[in-house]
């Protein structure tokens, strides 16, 4: 049986437009969505996927100029890796119109897109990603970079891959702990802007945790569809792109809190969400019911591990939120599912104490 | 006597748009021509010019939220000095809508420029040059950056600071050889586009030597103004603005050749010039009077050190450098004084038989 043609779904627009391919099978015809304007690649990828990583080798033969493993876990995602990156690359006799590919998860992926962005004051980038937090989530919208001892992508560019590739096929031997904590992302798109999407996924959440390719590729492109028509709209994030961080106010004081690693973004997020209900139910005149559903999602991909709920711990990560501004924290809130706001009136208190009641039951 | 009012360069467009400042007696005005979303501002700057910092840290008082300290030495542009640069943004509290201010040479404001332009994915910063080479040339364009052991400025960002404050009491302390060095860019951006202004500052060299305000403001309001004109139409650099890398293909491997710091930029772009003299001579008719008229300004601004001849040396560094696509080197050649033009057709070997020959006598 031959698998059908995979979609095609364009991403932002002008320098950072991308075109996200989205399928079954598409690992073994790489050569055909890559792209190079040299023709040339330079490979970077985890060893984690060694499967795909063969399947993608073989597509690319002779066009690659380097091909380079690196780690894929959060304490590698820093500026050293980029540095080592790039010297790899000079070595190797990068020119302009060379092309990354980077296959792994998010760390992979946004540090290599945050190499290209930087060596040679910029050369273009192919995104395959391994994991459902990078399908859902990393390449889409150009975000790059590493993370600083005091928070994560504090250093980082705007550097939209040329071609993302997304077939299920490269996360085959993915644990499923990742596995599930990387549907959280994707999930997280439905419920800020698209709710007959968020309705079909909840309804499929049993076949999407089995890994059937069709419901799993149903969620992955509707989410891949809201963050591209957000980031088109919003191209510097700036604006309505921050409904993207859904989730991520309180989540990434909880990830960061817990220490890198000890929790997956997903799950961080997956409890950042279950926080901005919270606030959601008594600011943004969420329903109830509403509020319930996502619980159940949450819920049903977890137990997620417990969260740091310690104010005083929390807080000093939630004031390094690289999205506060003079005007305070940028809130994501829901109205229903499906209609996201931004609020930019809530005090960190109020985060605090939505943590401390925060629940995914 | 008041100075008079300074001329407004608008530099670049759309998100790297710049303005130049370009009079006497900016710098104790400082705080009404430096940009800061947040009114609050990062001063990174040399020791060096410590008269030019002592003036801007008087103009903006209590809105300083960092005041650091860098070398201004080619050896402390790398990707190093730009983690300790965040390190310290960081640690101070560093928000989105906050402002760097660098304040030194070219490596101070290409380092800084990088730093701004990753941390945070990006803030706002400004430009406050204290060499002549850093007035003519290092902020303009928007190009920032840092060297890597196998060539200069491999690693970098497009990110223009907001504003650019050229005021010839910051290279007050400059020493000669500094300040003859960075004229070498002010001439060159004439004498690639502006016939009138290159033979203006030929005629004016003794007293831009003498250290003439008026007569360097001149000079350097033309580089500025030719550098904007040429960067508006190609922003992203991949056309015309080539161009304003005349003297720049063998000037770059020059300087490497003979070790970071050995010569100055400036001086390695005068012998990048010298060859370029030689080979548009041969392939693209510039007159011998006009070559003759270009070496007497060089002359006049030495004598420069002896460079690098070794073919074989300068091979090396001549095929990495970044402007190396598929398609060859991009030479940068003169058809007349203020007519240049970008020539693919170029091999390594001729700009080694010209550095053979090249002279500035």
């Amino acid at each position: 049986m031959t698998a059908p043609p995979p979609q095609r779904i364009p991403v932002g627009a002008g320098p950072s437009e991308s075109t996200a391919w989205v399928g079954s099978g598409l690992l073994g015809e790489a050569g055909k969505y890559l792209v190079s304007p040299s023709g040339r690649f330079l490979l970077v990828s985890t060893v984690a996927a060694v499967a795909a990583v063969e399947a993608i080798r073989r597509a690319l033969g002779p066009s690659l100029l380097l091909d380079l493993a690196i780690d894929d876990a959060e304490s590698a995602k820093t500026l050293d890796t980029v540095a080592r990156i790039a010297d790899a690359a000079i070595a190797a006799g990068v020119r302009r119109d060379d092309a990354f590919v980077a296959v792994g998860g998010g760390v992979v992926t946004d540090t290599v897109g945050f190499a290209a962005a930087v060596l040679l004051r910029g050369v273009a980038w192919n995104a395959i990603p391994t994991t459902t937090a990078g399908m859902a989530d990393a390449a889409v919208g150009g975000k790059t970079g590493v993370n600083h001892r005091l928070g994560k992508n504090l250093l980082g560019a705007y550097h939209a891959p040329a071609a993302i590739l997304v077939d299920p096929a490269a996360a085959a031997t993915l644990p499923d702990r990742d596995y599930r904590a990387g549907l959280v992302e994707a999930y997280k798109d439905a419920w800020i802007a698209d709710a007959p999407l968020a309705e079909r996924a909840a309804r499929r959440l049993p076949e999407i945790l089995a890994r059937d390719e069709a419901a799993l590729l149903d969620l992955l492109a509707g989410s891949i569809r809201v963050k591209a028509e957000i980031v088109a709209s919003d191209p510097k994030d700036s604006g309505r792109r921050r409904l993207l961080n859904f989730g991520h106010t309180l989540g990434h004081a909880v990830e960061a809190a817990a220490g890198f690693g000890r929790l997956r973004h997903g799950e961080a997020v997956a409890w950042g969400i279950a926080a901005a209900l919270v606030l959601s139910r008594k600011r943004a005149g969420l329903p109830e019911s509403d509020a319930c559903a996502v619980r159940a999602v949450l819920a049903g991909m977890g137990p997620f591990p417990e969260p740091e709920r310690d104010p005083a711990l929390l807080n000093a990560f939630l004031s390094r939120d690289k999205k506060a501004t003079a005007r305070g924290l940028a809130s994501i809130l829901l109205a229903r599912i499906g209609q996201a706001r931004v609020d930019e009136t809530i005090p960190p208190e109020e985060w605090l104490d939505a943590a401390a009641i925060m629940s995914l039951s």
